[in-house]
């Protein structure tokens, strides 16, 4: 009988003293792997919660080039071990190796890695600012032990021990308990037994780096109401999201969610009259993309009644039933994507293409377009954002300008909206009254171009208002924003100039961005 | 019969269309003034959001510098009525008008809306962000209608309709709904005309600015649930605090909270035995102003059991002694302080000197010093943090430094902690192990210096780590820094240059700070 995989815990991978445990099936072919994963108890848990803060104690003060190194040291480490991890991540999740996993997903996976480093070492993350009359002096400090829970969807990119969350954690210097997702568990235990490798050459403490594969819900939230814990992050489900949000809420502490998003598309009439056909390529593109299965997938079109909008709509549909159905992340994701579309047929949307499980497949399901009208949808607003996880659409045919405004103001709180314009200035007017209400319900506006593939770029906002994530000043993509997320703001008052952290004393060797008497700078200070 | 105060809303001075109203009695006297306010119903409330939301859309593209102009004026406005406004708070709130209002808090109230204002105009607290290569240019924008809550305890520079939290959210371009705080309602109704004739004199919206003095809880609550209120911000007890907070939380709003704090000062021996004296007068001075009626008043002093102990604490009870009591802001908050010391008591600590209600008096209550052992402290650390808000300090005096620390990990979530070391050097031993552990227990970490007093500097945080706050990533002093709190993060992803907001323009004549590919810098982008 095979074994019982272990669990990263102060510093060693070690048996789970849980009794229970959970086997997983490879989605593209519904066979059950022969790995078993443990599901955690409470003694797991503690002894990682113990570890975390002692290993907290040990780098408090530690500067920001230790957890460069780390962070660079386990880019060059998941290089070396690429076919590797990205076979293991196909086998688990369906994405296919060369195009998704190490054609880009993996890549960028290094690069936020070593990208998180970079500012980690540089220091402008901190925002240092300095009062050089008042000698007063603050800057971002690391919090304390993070949670880290990452989603199914980007088994690399996200994945809580290696993510773009596990980076700015790991690079405001703050130890991480990752929680593997567990449909991916073998992904994870290859990539934290990397992690803990390079950790251990390091000489970090043994609880800076941890992984657990699965607890009950109920240990889930008491770990992250623990003393112990100073923030979490999660991305997934809205469901699971609103729960941590309560228990991290209660307890006072910052927790950075990602939960789902509707990302309204909206096609103005000029603009679908000007280039029909491409924004027919664009708009399939970007929806049946990765099987739909992306955060900031294109869950609603917003379009006027007109003459351009059946044959845009009817050559999206050709698209649609010319692409081949491929495996979804899951069976569990494909049926829950099958109940989602059932629900918003119950609800009154008119199947346009699509809708049917694919005969015969474990995970597979044919994409799928829904239609409404403006009316119905300001009769269901909030019904007709129902996420449905998947390659799928729901067009909102609206009859004039006001109609569509009126749907705007519904429009939940999204990661993106886009508006496609015409370039003759036709649709202008109505753009004029959109991009004030957009620019408020969503995290990243788009013109003429649609919200899949999301840049890691110091400006990128992949973030927004609530229910897409938990506060909308913070982005969970790009740094060094992301980073900012996972530190207090410290005020040194009074503090003897000797006893200052580096990148707050008079002499700035290194060259860190700081706020000084209003003034942005690298200098060295003056003091007066 | 007096007339009932009318509510500020949709642009009007109003009768409230509520039928209950209160009165407030002159906390020095005990006497109750003649003015009747009203107490909100919803039809109130319902007017209000609704002019908020209106009053956002008119204004939601307007330039920083509008705000700024707002802001200037009325504290223009506001030196004009100097006299009239020191006196009204005096009435309500028994400080004194030349040491304490007109010397000190009026004038911090003028400049932080001069600061805002500047900072409006300038715009660089929007952090706007330029990636050149891949055209995505992000910065914070407005949120929406804000609700601000302010405290009794500084009725001009934290009121809902003149502090810094309504400045903040003013200089970020979003509508206020003013919370008056009901035991200074006249000083928040005289503050709000001239607000109100500020904002008509230059085209603002009806609803930009709104007023109302008291509501049941339970529609302060559903006030802060409705979907057109994007944030909220509380100064005050708490219990009220984690009310709101609960209701911000669940409903996915950032809420910017400012609660009891502990504030633990540190006296190290060697400190105590170099400058005993000294110590005495700063400690006796910071505790008793105000009437220790500071959210920074040191309320935890821990000092270790030596020779200088007893001495130093018999030279604070002198000078405690020899403090005439003053009025506090009312009869029930001394009543409540009363109850707080009777309760640390209760549990357990002596009474130093101090203890009991000034006979006679409406709202006087002697200076008092508790005390207690480390091994005390360490057995119920919750009871021995309540806070008592009013003129006095709880001793810890510990047997060594393993106990200090051992104090040090149980105290909550703070403003500010301090520490006094000996400058010998003789203290720098326990100093370095303290200083990691206070720079995460509160948001602003002092060296030779009490609490009390908070600059108004960019370097400031008046903030930290639950209970204090709610989040400890933000500041509620200290400008641009409170601003940020009042602003969403938006990426603009392609957007055509010439729909960019001027701060995100390839010129940029207005010289905004802003991140340019990874540099600081006021100059033109040059696009790629």
């Amino acid at each position: 009988m095979p074994q019982v995989h272990p669990i990263l815990v102060d510093g060693k991978f070690r048996p789970s003293t849980g009794s229970d445990t959970f086997t997983v099936k490879n989605p593209a072919s519904g066979e059950t792997f022969p790995d078993i994963f443990p599901i955690s108890n409470w003694t797991d848990i503690e002894a990682a919660l113990a570890a975390a803060e002692k290993a907290f104690h040990t780098v408090v003060n530690w500067p920001g080039s230790k957890f460069a190194e780390l962070l660079e040291k386990y880019a060059d480490r998941l290089d070396a071990h690429k076919d590797e991890i990205c076979l293991l991540a196909h086998q688990e999740t369906a994405f296919p190796v060369p195009t998704r996993l190490a054609g880009n997903e993996f890549p960028r996976t290094t690069n936020q890695l070593r990208l998180a480093a970079k500012s980690a070492r540089e220091g402008s993350w901190r925002m240092a600012t300095i009062d050089t009359k008042a000698n007063i002096r603050s800057m971002l400090v690391s919090l304390g032990p993070v949670v880290v829970m990452g989603p199914n969807n980007f088994p690399l990119a996200y994945n809580a021990i290696s993510g773009g969350d596990f980076a700015s954690a790991i690079a405001t210097g703050n130890p991480v308990i990752a929680k593997a997702h567990p449909l991916h568990p073998r992904t994870s235990m290859r990539m934290a037994e990397l992690a803990h490798e390079v950790a251990t050459e390091l000489g970090f403490p043994a609880g800076f780096i941890q992984q657990i594969y699965h607890l009950p819900n109920e240990l889930g939230l008491k770990m992250l109401s623990d003393r112990r814990i100073k923030a979490a992050a999660f991305t997934g489900s809205r469901n699971a999201g609103l729960k941590i949000k309560e228990a991290c809420d209660t307890n006072g502490k910052p927790v950075y969610l990602e939960m789902s998003s509707v990302n309204p598309v909206y096609l103005l009439p000029g603009a679908l009259s000007e280039r029909r056909a491409e924004l027919v390529d664009e708009f399939s593109g970007s929806c049946l993309m990765g099987s739909g299965q992306f955060c900031t997938n294109p869950g609603v079109v917003i379009l006027f009644e007109n003459a351009d909008t059946q044959p845009f709509i009817e050559g999206v549909v050709e698209k649609f039933k010319a692409s081949a159905p491929v495996p979804m992340l899951s069976g569990e994701g494909r049926d829950g994507f099958h109940k989602s579309l059932q629900y918003l047929i119950s609800e009154g949307a008119e199947l346009v293409c699509g809708g049917k499980v694919v005969d015969g497949s474990h995970s597979m399901h044919e994409p799928t377009l829904l239609k409404v009208t403006g009316k119905q949808f300001l009769a269901k607003p909030h019904e007709f954002q129902s996420e449905a996880f998947g390659a799928s659409s729901l067009f909102v045919v609206v009859k004039d300008a006001a109609e569509l405004l009126a749907i705007t103001a519904h429009i939940h709180g999204s990661l993106t909206s886009s508006v496609y314009s015409a370039k003759s200035g036709a649709d202008d007017e109505v753009y004029e009254q959109l991009s004030g209400l957009l620019t408020r319900t969503a995290g990243r506006f788009l013109n003429d171009k649609m919200p899949t593939g999301v840049a890691v770029s110091p400006a990128m906002n992949h973030g927004g208002p609530f229910p897409a994530t938990g506060h909308p000043h913070f982005t969970a993509v790009g740094i060094p924003g992301s980073l900012r997320r996972f530190g207090m703001l410290v005020s040194y008052d009074n503090v003897r100039p000797e006893r200052l952290p580096a990148e707050l004393k008079d002499k700035n060797p290194g060259g860190v961005w700081r706020y000084v008497d209003y003034v942005w700078t690298t200098d060295d200070v003056t003091s007066a």
